[in-house]
């Protein structure tokens, strides 16, 4: 017995990544119990998100901004492109604020099974921002998956008439981790690459 | 690099209970994938419930409606108030479907460190509305803690004076529960109140 309005809420909650119907419940009555200072400016702040937001029709990246702050950045060195998949890594990129260059983001990676071909991916767009922009890196970031790399693959070969250079991640242990706990691929990778100290 | 908007609701989500920053940001690049199936409506019922949610001037409960739809509801059994500490007792009991009467929120438990004494609870309510409507039976379903036990005892004692029956939940061994895995209070108390079959 309880009112449709909140019901409907709890499940919206329950719906999202990572949420089930116990920890959306428990959020709702927090919202519920901090009317003014949390319920209201988290919708405020959320209508604003939503109106205010766009795809950067540069690299891809979602912004308040078109185009967005970074792609806008002249600070940042202009013959680089950083390729990723999705947003998510290139938020995982800027927080590890590894290196100041531009973005490329593909909107997912190729996937024959879910019909997901080149022309899905926002490659057309990569390849003209190398030739028109006189791009002299680009580093392919994707993920270190069957279907990332088949991605990487075909993005080099795309590229590889013009005149510029494509790199990918390196491959091997994560900083911190423990040869027990390695999983085989891993460890065959980092022993194929391993280093002259 | 990420615009101030983006980042704030990030950080809103991130405060909500259960929540941590990885899950803050999947949500919102989930909401920001899906503006108009999810992000939307998502906004649309966060304002409504914010919008219309009352406390409800007879029980305590939170619902869309002032007197509640559960005191309002006419099939309910109008001599039997069950007393809980918070909302999300009340939802507990709802969805459990055990008991067709009305319900009384507390707001919380007796806590002298921290200030929170009869005066801060809806202790003064409740005698007023056992007085007024003909209770008959007072069920005391609180926490099993030390305060909501103490807070308990402290109600009975409160009612001791009126014609009313006052039970509290019964305490033992939860069903599904093993032996093996039972703490020793609740074996103590399974024993204690064990039953001739």
């Amino acid at each position: 017995m309880i009112s449709t309005e909140l019901d409907l809420l709890i499940k919206q909650f329950s719906r999202l990544p990572g949420l089930g119907a116990r920890s959306a419940r428990r959020i709702v009555l927090h919202l519920l119990k901090q009317k003014e200072t949390t319920f209201l400016p988290f919708i405020e702040n959320l209508q604003q998100v939503h109106d205010q937001t766009v795809r950067c029709s540069h690299c891809g990246n979602i912004d308040t901004h078109d185009p967005c702050l970074i792609c806008q950045d002249a600070r940042r060195d202009p013959h680089t492109l950083i390729v990723i998949e999705d947003v998510s890594d290139l938020w995982a990129l800027e927080r590890a604020k590894v290196l100041h260059a531009h973005y490329h983001v593909l909107g997912g990676h190729l996937s024959p099974l879910q019909g997901i071909g080149p022309d899905q991916l926002h490659i057309a767009s990569l390849i003209k921002r190398v030739e028109q922009h006189q791009i002299k890196e680009v580093i392919l970031a994707l993920n270190a998956t069957i279907e990332g790399q088949t991605t990487a693959h075909y993005i080099t070969d795309k590229l590889n008439s013009l005149p510029v250079k494509v790199t990918k991640l390196a491959q091997g242990m994560p900083i911190g981790g423990e040869l027990t706990y390695l999983d085989d691929n891993t460890l065959i990778a980092a022993l194929q690459a391993r280093i002259v100290i």
